[in-house]
């Protein structure tokens, strides 16, 4: 019996995952990647830097036996450090539960483990430089462009992943013909992003502290700061792209000078490149996209930021994706038979959902960061979900339902998260000494909200 | 000096009655339309054989001088009937205020008329059979596939207008790459539709009443028939495509005879081809599109369905797009500097709001059709609503709001039509006999809902 081939779009990181998965369980695997090899090329424009891993994408990468391999790589950080304008630090932890962290990492150090992974089965190929331009579903045939060739190639299918990201040309594919009545949506942010950096020492330790996610709030803007293993941190100012607070008005070096010298004064110090990476680095778009159906019958489907790509506040798209891997993992492995649209149905039912309410939490989120996080009513909420945490092990603000309780799908982490939220910003409303509330009441409260 | 360049893609209702109005101020215009000339070839195939023409589209037919050669195509339509499964009819008026009508036109007619108006233009060309595919945006050059010639064609413009449908090539230029941050959604509904037919009489007279427009709502699913020119009349069933009432479910002629038997008993004896009908004619979707922006710069701009294909629930699409075409008249008119970057900017954000408000409507008036009207409440609400339009000359229903004052912009209608609605549907809950209630006291409530 002739095995099943099983191509997949895109060598990132949800691709890249899949694949060793599927290679693990004995599948003939094929993924056609259009960049070239990131192990052996610099390839890092315009994509962010550094990732934050959480719980979720964790458990998937256990799935892969990665997870050993990976912690080499991270720098956990356990909070947020809020700069203020005049210099003033204030520390806000993740989490009132010990041991609770994100983890900083660069996205090209761990897409190349998991590159290195796939490619030592024997049953898998990445091919380099090769991108699917189109798909004969009815064939079963698609047709790629490599760019050691003359022309284009075809070559047989029977299942195609789309993990081709934010741009895919799997969902394109769907959206123009592949798929009838396919609901599509792209939404692009008033806002932009810029990445800029905090070289390390000349011996190589850090300028600022690693062990934080740095934000300097500032209200309409914010810059935030993760650290990488090699001393240096990667900075990204999010901003509007037009209006008197935005990057149009950020045109001369000195503009941009005055502008972090009044704004930024604390980091300015420590970003001695500051005015040619403003200048060389791309100021980028951020958008979120959402589609429906994710796949097509039992012959394709797309994850990852192909079937959801979403902006980057709430530090999950990553997560997001390797999440989707583990779902189908799983759903394989409940399914003896492989019927594959069974499969790939239930697959988008189960994600559809958790993939909507992380998006949409994303763009909250980016609210918090740039403004609620230097809000005193803010910070006493946060102090009375550390101090619940603490107390309490079954309780998680909706902070950590999302980013520390991988069992809690996020569309419940969302509502419920939300019903805490607002709950208990009313709590914190005009109170002074938030230490002189009664926790016990207030948790038994909250514990009413969940349903 | 030479003259500016005008391309209309597209040589559908809009982009004929754009070419009218341009060619009118002695701008140079080209249309390329991918379709044969309909008025030699019979292309009516997968898109509906007759709309409603309403005031909107009145007043922007009128800039062109064509209110009379339209008017003599046109079947008005004062108000719905309402067929009930036993056979009852029930007349629902538009409107309490006199002469107040939609009507039936054939979209080839009326497409017919505006080209052959839009030739009469020494200065304006239709191509017919030919496409535009791409366009340089920085050399201001399109490329064109004519099916007459061997290869593809370059022709330069200054300005090119995006007329060309739900499908838009223009639009998708912009998505994929013409502009930067474009945003975009398309949108099915679960449900779709197929076009019927209720034949004239031997003699060419009408099987029915002409003077309405009839719906059999049935929950679910409904059917709804327009009268034609020439005797006949076009039905047309919409109805989820899966479920126990969906076409899913329509599969054997002895299923769809069973069910049109059960569920449209008066109108099966006016039906002679029902059955050849229904398996010849396709089941075509249902979709919303939205995007933004809908112009780039002062070079291109979309209008009518190409920037916001809606349900037709409401009448109103092709009014929405002649309205476009008004609007933009208007501000060319009050530009004499012709300043497009100026002309187009104010275009999208007076339009932008107003499609987006009619997109919603069409969606909510889908329910009212199929459902509502045949509710107790929502009749006594109708009854009240046509005595207040009788009554007094400055009350309008949400119903009149959209479909008879132009004046009003359709983001307005919506909001104060939805304000009385919900007022309204509270005072005929419970209410056995409408006429004890005050008129005088109803009124006094509805104009404090006015902003």
């Amino acid at each position: 019996m002739k095995n099943k081939k099983y191509i997949i779009a895109g060598a990132g990181l949800g691709g890249s995952l899949l694949g060793v998965l599927l290679a693990k369980k004995g599948f003939d695997v094929e993924i056609f990647e259009s960049r070239p090899d990131m192990r052996r090329h610099d390839i890092a424009a315009g994509r962010s830097i550094n990732l934050a891993l959480s719980d979720r994408g964790i458990q998937a990468l256990k799935k892969a036996g990665l997870s050993e391999a990976i912690n080499k790589i991270m720098m956990p950080m356990a909070g947020r450090l809020i700069h203020s304008v005049d210099g003033q630090k204030q520390n806000q932890p993740y989490s009132g539960k010990k041991g609770r962290v994100i983890n900083s990492i660069s996205r090209g150090g761990l897409n190349s483990i998991l590159m290195t992974e796939a490619e030592k089965y024997d049953n898998l190929e990445i091919h380099f430089e090769s991108k699917i331009i189109d798909i004969d579903w009815d064939k079963k045939e698609f047709t790629y462009w490599s760019d050691d060739a003359d022309s284009a190639k075809k070559e047989d299918f029977d299942i195609i992943f789309g993990a081709d990201g934010a741009g895919s040309e799997i969902r394109t594919n769907y959206q123009r013909g592949g798929l009838r009545m396919f609901n599509y949506s792209q939404e692009f942010l008033e806002h932009g992003y810029k990445e800029l950096e905090i070289p390390s020492n000349m011996d190589g330790s850090y300028k600022i502290e690693t062990d934080v996610l740095h934000i300097w709030p500032r209200g309409q803007y914010m810059m935030i700061a993760l650290p990488n293993k090699d001393g240096s941190f990667t900075c990204t100012l999010f901003m509007p792209y037009h209006g008197e607070q935005g990057f149009d008005n950020l045109k001369t070096k000195d503009q941009v000078s005055n502008f972090f010298n009044e704004k930024f004064p604390d980091a300015v110090p420590f970003m001695p490149t500051l005015l040619d990476d403003f200048f060389e680095n791309p100021t980028a778009p951020l958008a979120t996209v959402k589609c429906y159906p994710w796949v097509k019958g039992g012959d394709s489907a797309l994850l990852g930021d192909a079937a959801h790509a979403v902006v980057p506040f709430y530090g999950q798209g990553m997560n997001a994706s390797f999440e989707d891997v583990g779902v189908l993992d799983d759903l394989i492995n409940q399914d003896p038979s492989l019927n594959w649209e069974e499969i790939f149905d239930k697959y988008q039912k189960l994600r559809k959902v958790n993939a909507d309410a992380i998006a949409e939490l994303a763009i909250d989120n980016y609210k918090e960061m740039r403004s609620h996080v230097a809000d005193p009513t803010f910070q006493i909420k946060r102090h009375i979900e550390m101090a619940l945490e603490s107390r309490y092990s079954d309780f998680n603000s909706k902070y950590s339902l999302v980013t520390f309780e991988h069992e809690v799908p996020y569309s419940v982490a969302k509502s419920l998260g939300e019903r805490q939220d607002e709950y208990l910003m009313k709590i914190c409303k005009d109170v002074k000494d938030w230490t002189s509330l009664d926790l016990d009441d207030i948790y038994n409260d909250l514990i009413k909200l969940r349903k």
